[in-house]
């Protein structure tokens, strides 16, 4: 009755176009000549992704459904969460994939994060919920990794990384959502050293299940007596059960609500009670006061995890549509009779056009992961300090960008997947509307897309005198250079570089507003500047992804002559039909048009 | 522990915004000089919109939320529906919904579309799969009424629009999907006068349920011998129970599955079995083999429908979102100091600006549904041939647009919707999820967004010699001298004015491709030439309401001051903001920019 969706397996992410980002496009070999790679090679790189990509495929997918339909329930306190995450968690442990980016010293293999990350998009387009476990514990771990003290790695940091216990980011709550500043969790010291912690949170992932047997909040919370605002607030660890000798006992946490979550439903969202019967130990990590800036120093990694989950939860929905209208038989060729023989969709323009979007979404999110990630790997790891501090600023700068773009345009293309399924993909008997529920949390979870953009305009923009955006301007000049030498056509170059000076003369204007004082016209769209400057980005890239199929090409491989032919029709869609928005974005920035500025709430209605 | 949504409750629709459309953007009043609707006068609209207001908040908007968690299911082969339907069913019969435009001859009140369409808007805000009872039931019956004969008119039409049975529109099958064409139901004549059906039917909504005796399907089918293609497909009523001197009997139409959907969880959408005993009678609607041409002459008015399902839907999620961005405390003013009040998120200009974009997508819709719709009554009732073929052609060209603007951005509207409530968004504690879920069925149904297209520029935009088109330059001339008049800032009537330009000096270009058999080139850009005509089209509207808003304050009308002021701060936000998008698409067009056409299936990948 319902026609089948496939005909060959969604392969959950391109592994020929993964490839290709990691070993031409971003050059990850490169990489092996700084000392912190020296160990690993391309074959390093090889085995950790194909032992990913096989668990991913063969066991992780087949989970996905499953835990959509069984979403978390609370029990007698206690959130039970779906029967098969256990052993999935402890498969992705062996994997390496909670430590792939460590080093060797606390355990890790100490994998470049571009590599890790690639990696790690197959395990999101599986599962993303069950990846999330390890994406928490991970994230909580490396906090005090970085600001733990020794007593703290060796109590809480050890096992989260031996994958014995998990972790989570307790940062939301009930009040204050975004306004981190108005946190009001309350830490109270005592003489035994710990704090007494007391307080609500909301919206945090992972905070109870039956997955592993203790978990470590990372919580924070503000010590009696801290300043107002964000400069008051401290980091803490705080257990569901805390070491008492060689005893776990009850840690005073307590699970007051699952969230009816709409996506990501095999992992629990939870609001947390800390402190009820005054018996709360929490466990300061690092300085006191300095919490809000350890977790923004970690934040860069969790932003460009949110942006590959966008990319991710895209590319499976992507591959869903394309095999779909490979195989599904409709209507016919413009003008031809209706006795002649009906066709598969993709066989219809409107039908490659929006197979094509999402090709274009999907791996230009992916091109910019990559090129993001990659500067992460030289920020830490550069041979010296010109080198880290250039890829720092690049770092910074594209971080809002590669969070925000696959989740905004990623949104955009899982509705289109949606619609190439037509009547059947409005059903849940059809993946691509559950990808579409997922997706929709990435443009609001780790700073929502408004947030994001005031970071990027207020912050992150002007510092270090502008040098993010000039290491941005030198990296796309490299571009535009080898994409002459490349025989790319004049018309797709000029429009790259009409954009890049558009954005250029754009910036100062923008800056200058702020510099005379006036906050909120630098700021009014940065909205905008955000959809701009990643518009820009992306295109950027797929000038860039355009040379490495001139390479191909030219270097006569001709078995990848399919997708070199791809990529250029690609880059070819993006570059006419979507940098142009560049130029309409900046009109409105330029011009500061104040229609919501000055609409006034009870002007609404 | 959760914030609440609102002060006050939610209004669905505003009630001054849709009183301003009728009464003075497209004087309905004016309509009442028409000989059909002498009987009408602003009270007796005035009238049946203010019952409709009232049951749609005081009673319907309570049962959205229960139909949504508790979908129907099938039981024994019947549909049970939820247990609160026959009584809202009933009571929207008995506020005359179902017959409101119905001629007096066959029971109705013969109000204008415009009158019924926008009082429609707020059952379908309410709560839109109830109101699909009594939409679908219109469609059926109306076709018979259109083409049936007087005893299928007495026997089906006749209980149908008293409220006693509901009806169906049978059209889609699983093999053909959008292809109509292919339809392969069969139908066999007997000497009784009957015809014998045999097939299957899938996404058919309302086939069975709960809510009433007997169900009307109008179904699509194929007599024996018929030509292949559309040319060979007939209408035929099709009862679940057919009279049988005075008592029904079973007619052998079978549901063999309730469909799983995403949104409009009241209404079920399921597959039907004919025939399976070979008992199941149809009877000929009208003439054999002209069954498509009779849905698609009724197709304007269920096109109608689902755009103002697209604006309803959108309107019920934006006001949850304007009242909770009211009432949600959640940050300071820019460079304000931690201490300072929390201020509710409206003053947040990013919130502002999702607010303001929902505002003008809704708003947009409305109005050009209601301009639609006043070109369906002119087109029906005109006073003389001239006038009635203007107003047809005007109808005709607008439709797509009316059916797939309010659907393709009503569904951008429903994700900023989430977007203001955050975190809080994204869960069922919320009204926002559901209806993102509920929309997005509305680029599929009635025509998908492609088939809408191709319908526009290769039907629609030739037709009559091009009539529409120019009927809508007329129209849009005449707003832009008004605007002029009333003081409308010159730029925005510039804008308005060279968007116009560029259709009208784009759409002769494509046409011409057609005439010289460059079917492909004319079509390839379909869907971007219906988001440009779409966009076009709703930038006029929202000139014609800056004049609207510059009329009131000419008139001195201060009690009306912050709605014009919103009123002229949202045309001011498209005109600058979406409008321009215009020149952008006109140029993918004009050069046929051809990145989608020469894609070859194996490139994806």
């Amino acid at each position: 009755m319902v026609a089948s969706a496939e005909s060959s397996p969604n392969p959950l992410v391109d592994d020929a176009f993964i490839d290709l980002l990691l070993f031409e496009h971003v050059d990850a070999v490169g990489l092996t000549q700084l000392p912190a790679f020296a160990e690993h090679s391309r074959e390093t790189f090889e085995l950790y992704l194909g032992a990913v990509r096989r668990f991913a495929r063969e066991e992780l997918f087949a989970t996905y459904k499953p835990m959509d339909l069984e979403p978390p329930t609370l029990r007698d306190g206690r959130v039970i969460t779906h029967a098969s995450l256990p052993h999935l968690f402890r498969s992705m442990v062996e994997l390496g994939v909670l430590t792939a980016t460590r080093p060797e010293s606390v355990g890790g293999q100490q994998l470049p994060q571009v590599v890790a990350a690639l990696a790690t998009s197959y395990l999101m387009a599986a599962n993303l919920s069950a990846y999330g476990y390890i994406g928490l514990t991970h994230g909580a771990a490396h906090l005090i990794e970085a600001y733990g003290s020794d007593a703290l790695r060796e109590t809480y940091m050890r096992p989260m990384y031996a994958g014995e216990w998990t972790g989570t980011m307790a940062l939301t709550e009930p009040h204050a959502g975004s306004s981190l500043g108005d946190v009001t969790t309350r830490a109270t010291p005592t003489s035994a050293g710990h704090y007494l912690i007391k307080g609500s949170k909301i919206f945090i992932s992972g905070a109870d299940h039956t997955v592993a047997d203790n978990i470590v909040h990372l919580t924070l919370a503000r010590i009696e007596g801290a300043p107002p605002g964000s400069a008051g607030i401290s980091l803490f660890a705080v257990p569901k059960r805390r070491l008492e000798g060689q005893a776990l006992v009850p840690n005073d946490v307590r699970v007051s609500q699952v969230i009816h979550k709409i996506g990501w439903r095999g992992l629990p969202s939870t609001a947390l009670e800390y402190g009820d019967d005054g018996d709360c130990h929490g466990y300061l990590v690092g300085e006191p006061h300095r919490g809000l800036r350890y977790m923004f120093q970690m934040m860069n990694e969790a932003r460009l995890m949110v942006g590959m989950n966008g990319a991710a939860t895209a590319s499976v929905a992507y591959h869903e549509a394309r095999l779909y209208a490979l195989s599904r038989p409709q209507g016919r060729a413009l003008g031809a009779l209706p006795s002649s023989e009906v066709v598969p969709i993709i066989e219809h323009a409107d039908v490659r056009r929006m197979l094509l979007r999402q090709k274009a979404i999907v791996e230009g999110s992916l091109a910019v992961l990559a090129t993001t990630a990659r500067y992460a790997d030289v920020a830490q790891h550069g041979r010296d300090d010109a080198e880290r501090e250039r890829a720092q600023a690049l770092l910074d700068l594209l971080t809002p960008i590669a969070k925000t773009f696959p989740a905004e345009r990623g949104f955009e293309a899982n509705a289109l997947a949606v619609q190439v399924l037509g009547g059947y993909g409005y059903t849940s008997e059809y993946l691509p509307e559950s990808y579409l529920r997922d997706q929709r949390l990435n443009s609001i979870h780790e700073g929502t897309t408004g947030i994001q953009s005031l970071d990027l305009l207020g912050r992150k923009l002007g510092a270090r005198g502008g040098a993010g955006l000039m290491a941005l301007a030198d990296e796309v000049g490299m571009t535009l250079r080898a994409a002459k030498a490349h025989d790319v056509p004049a018309g797709l170059v000029q429009a790259v570089s009409d954009a890049a000076a558009t954005v250029s003369g754009l910036v100062p204007q923008l800056l200058a507003r702020g510099q005379r004082g006036d906050t909120q016209g630098m700021l009014a769209h940065s909205a905008d500047f955000l959809d701009l400057l990643g518009t820009f980005v992306v295109g950027w890239q797929w000038l860039a992804l355009y040379v490495v199929a001139q390479r191909s090409t030219a270097s006569g491989a001709t078995a990848r002559e399919a997708r070199d032919e791809g990529l250029r029709c690609t880059a070819q869609y993006y570059l006419t039909t979507e940098l142009p928005r560049v130029h309409l974005l900046a009109t409105l920035c330029r011009e500061a048009e104040d229609s919501y500025v000055k609409m006034r709430p009870e002007w609404f209605g």
